[in-house]
């Protein structure tokens, strides 16, 4: 065997644990999918001083590699069925980083029972690329639009918001924590928030049952309510009050109210953002909670093709200097 | 709109006509499999500097991206459905770049009928980094594995072997082209199998027929035949004599006859390698070429679990110094 293939045998191969990923001995992965079935495919990458800095923890970045695709999936209302996993290593990769990122990797597939089904292990004279593309499922003509919202629906979004932005800010530069004045578990918890994302996998049956329309939130709230807006051809006013904030992010902002600019358009929040009818609301939100996921409605959907905005308490719209990420 | 988004909407969208691919504006892809099929799935990736040069041409660089994906999609006997791109650009990327590797990537994506269904794009600090998920199907249970040879069977293989190692060989040191004799269309030739592989799409329908195992040839003849052996749990026996060449290639053998190593284990073929019983193979042959597809029967799978031996015209074993390609 070559040192690739070794490598693919010690770390991989016990992640195939997909009858179908055939121990990652042949050309291709077989799966059959459910009957009556749609599949929901999704891509997204990870790289190296990009998207996480090289001294964080491997497990943490296989796991976020893997869950910002399953947020992307229970977004659109589908299940996992499996995954493909392209990594580029430099040539001097360390293999206790290797070790610690397929245990992370394996803990979460499992966890979210999504297998490894194949791969693709390349060196490059780059930093660590890791890009993963997942399939889920879900019933056929089922699959939760971006495009489906209407005037008058409320505007709804799982868990808290701008803890990543603001995650990512303290690993930039930390001493704004004190300028903050976050405590070390605040401070923890905000960069657990960038680190790794938690997708709300246990709302894919209920977002088909209750969203006109819904995505997941990655660049930014203000610039990913744009573009559900503009897929539905609605615009949307959003009460920055009722937006929610974690304890942490809570305490951020009041010691510095220009962070509300990176709470609502830093990114990398992972939550579920959509909009369904007011009947809905009350009874989605009391069942999502029911699966431990918090859901707050933070406006509604209106008229028009502005882009949508974001009130103060004042009923004064917000204006942002840079209304979403791009990397451009 | 950012300017990731305007990249998106002017070089991607255009490709992706699928109504699947909701016009690249939803987070996901949705496809409905057609009823008693398996879906068959791969990802394989490109890196500049790696598997192509920077001043390759970009829709050749695309094309290859996508065929060799396609390549182990069709060794397994299975169509394509589309594929999703997750692609990397330095930030100082030339858009003349991004439009030639769209151009060519949507001309192979409709000749294929293998349709953009989604992707992923992000900035890099290392070199252009194109990977590439595509998902086939065939009917249930079909898929031609790797572990399906038995001793007795022939050995098939499409094609010829070992141009696009010479092809490499050359674009590293351009000056081999004298000493192997190359005439211009020759050293035209070699390049090319080394920048934009054939896939033998044609043959889907006829390997899932009569192969008993088949695989695509990408990391050399030798070392790939050693996979497919050990999957199966037989050795093998290749004439070397009968290995097909290239007119390009036979020239440069002929002048150098240490090339031997170099075609059997460089990789990069793409061609596909496989087994069926003897009554198959004069059939599949005949079929194959009435596709436009060479086929030849190069040797026999035998018992034993040595690695394959590869025969010259002795009756000797050639012993290779590496037989295959590995990246570490």
């Amino acid at each position: 065997m070559s040192a690739e293939d070794e490598l693919i045998a010690r770390y991989f191969r016990p992640l195939a644990n997909h009858p179908g990923a055939f121990g990652l001995a042949d050309d291709a992965a077989a799966i059959t999918p459910p009957a009556g079935h749609d599949l929901v495919l999704k891509t997204d990458g990870l790289i190296g001083g990009v998207h996480f800095f090289p001294d964080d923890p491997a497990d943490g970045v296989a796991r976020k590699a893997l869950r910002v695709n399953l947020s992307d999936l229970v977004a659109k209302g589908a299940v996992p069925l499996g995954f493909l996993l392209a990594i580029a290593l430099p040539r001097d990769f360390s293999e206790n980083w290797l070790a610690a990122f397929t245990r992370g990797l394996g803990e979460d597939a499992d966890a979210y029972k999504c297998p490894l089904l194949g791969g693709d292990t390349d060196s490059t004279p780059g930093p660590i690329s890791i890009s993963i593309a997942a399939f889920g499922s879900l019933p056929s003509g089922t699959m939760v639009r971006r495009s489906g919202a209407t005037t008058g629906d409320r505007v709804f979004a799982t868990g808290t918001f701008g803890d990543a932005a603001l995650g990512l800010r303290m690993q930039q530069d930390p001493a704004v924590a004190d300028v903050w004045k976050l405590d070390a578990a605040m401070r923890d918890y905000l960069v657990a928030r960038y680190r790794v994302p938690q997708p709300r996998m246990a709302l894919a049956e209920l977002l088909r049952a209750n969203a006109a329309a819904a995505m997941d939130v990655s660049d930014g709230l203000a610039g990913d309510l744009g573009k559900l807006c503009r897929a539905s051809g609605v615009s949307a006013e959003i009460d920055i009050a009722r937006v929610p904030l974690s304890p942490a992010a809570a305490r951020a902002l009041a010691a510095d109210p220009a962070l509300i600019e990176p709470i609502l358009t830093g990114g990398e929040d992972y939550e579920i953002l959509g909009a369904m009818t007011p009947d809905c609301i009350d009874d989605f939100r009391a069942a999502a909670r029911r699966h431990g996921v918090a859901v707050t409605d933070i406006g509604r959907m209106v008229e028009g093709d502005a882009a949508p905005r974001f009130l103060g308490r004042d009923g004064r719209p917000l204006s942002f200097a840079r209304p979403g990420y791009s990397h451009f």
